[in-house]
């Protein structure tokens, strides 16, 4: 399988569908048609069967998909089966509450370098970890590598950070700060937008017309 | 317009299109084809006439779109061209990094009211805000309306809040809590998921071989 064919936003509906066949696995369900599991997912049939024949073939004609089965072979294809490191740049406000985010751990995503500049930071203690100065993250990270960088500092250094973290061979960056930042081709980027997930509620509310504020 | 028919999924592209024509319009250029917008986003050019075509006729055969009507068209269509309010409930680190994240007066979305359980929170001053007790978020909330809620408390009262901001009469909530919760029909629920990002890089990262972890 060679991943370069495979349309990126083919990719990133993925992890919505392992979620949804894992939901389904709990609950027992062996087998689901393209038809059920797109209707949960707002997807339509022919796009979920399109987009997992890019991967092989998983269901039968009229059979539907064997939930185990499909299940396991997207956590493969996705790399879900295993652990990955993850550093984390700006232990501030955000990145504190990033620590404490239950839900990376569970799957297999773990913090094992966190780093600020700020002097009250450095030093101090988060759970497991100590905060390292950040003028140490390029050295720190050749010497421990990590896959992936959470970058949580102020969008001002976002783009500066991020190019340290490239350098120090991270190939994976997920963009917490508010502002929109370049990665060389070959290194995936993904940025946390709560805006855009904002932007795509107010449609519903404007055709209520039950906006609380008076029109702008 | 009935906003009934129009998939949700279609919903949801249409800020990513906002800020690409935003872009565009910044960077000076009046018209752009459905080929060049679609490469920037990884949309085929056929999603994206499709996309549009719920919302009226935009482009012309082979003249493609004139960005600035397309982008008031498509800020008016999602309630863009006004501003928004906000509650905030979970005032602890997540929540205070969230009051104090850039990204949201300038697109006119104002968090207005900050509400939190803690007794050494309570009262505090965030910005212009004081933080109310939670104990009064329905009374708060109806004597003085919101749009939207969002949500920054632990996974185990996550839903118990967002009852409490339904039976207020708020329409949309942005949850930030690990957890999977439900909403009534007619109201809108978007998840900040971290972990869904990671999950669509790690099939690149597992593609290059290049993981720092041993394989688990």
């Amino acid at each position: 399988m060679t991943g370069n064919e495979i349309p990126e936003v083919v990719i990133n509906r993925l992890p919505v569908y392992v979620r949804a066949l894992a939901l389904l696995a709990l609950e027992g369900r062996r087998v689901v048609s393209s038809r059920e599991l797109g209707g949960e997912l707002g997807v339509t049939p022919a796009q979920i069967r399109k987009d997992l024949s890019y991967f092989g073939r998983f269901g039968k004609q009229g059979r539907g998909y064997n939930v185990g089965h499909l299940l396991d072979t997207l956590r493969s294809i996705l790399g879900l089966d295993r652990e990955w490191k993850m550093a984390l740049v700006g232990a501030g406000r955000l990145g504190q509450a990033i620590l404490g985010y239950g839900g990376f751990g569970p799957q297999g995503f773990h913090i094992v370098k966190a780093f600020d500049s700020a002097p009250g930071l450095i030093g101090r203690r988060e759970g497991a970890l100590i905060v390292e100065d950040v003028a140490h993250l390029g050295a720190s990270l050749r010497e421990e590598p990590v896959d992936i960088g959470i970058v949580a500092v102020p969008g001002e250094i976002a783009q500066e950070v991020i190019d340290v973290l490239v350098e120090s061979g991270v190939h994976a960056v997920l963009n917490y700060a508010p502002i929109a930042v370049r990665v060389p081709a070959g290194v995936q980027l993904r940025q946390i937008d709560p805006v855009l997930s904002l932007q795509s509620m107010t449609y519903f509310l404007a055709q209520d017309g039950s906006s609380a504020a008076p029109a702008g």
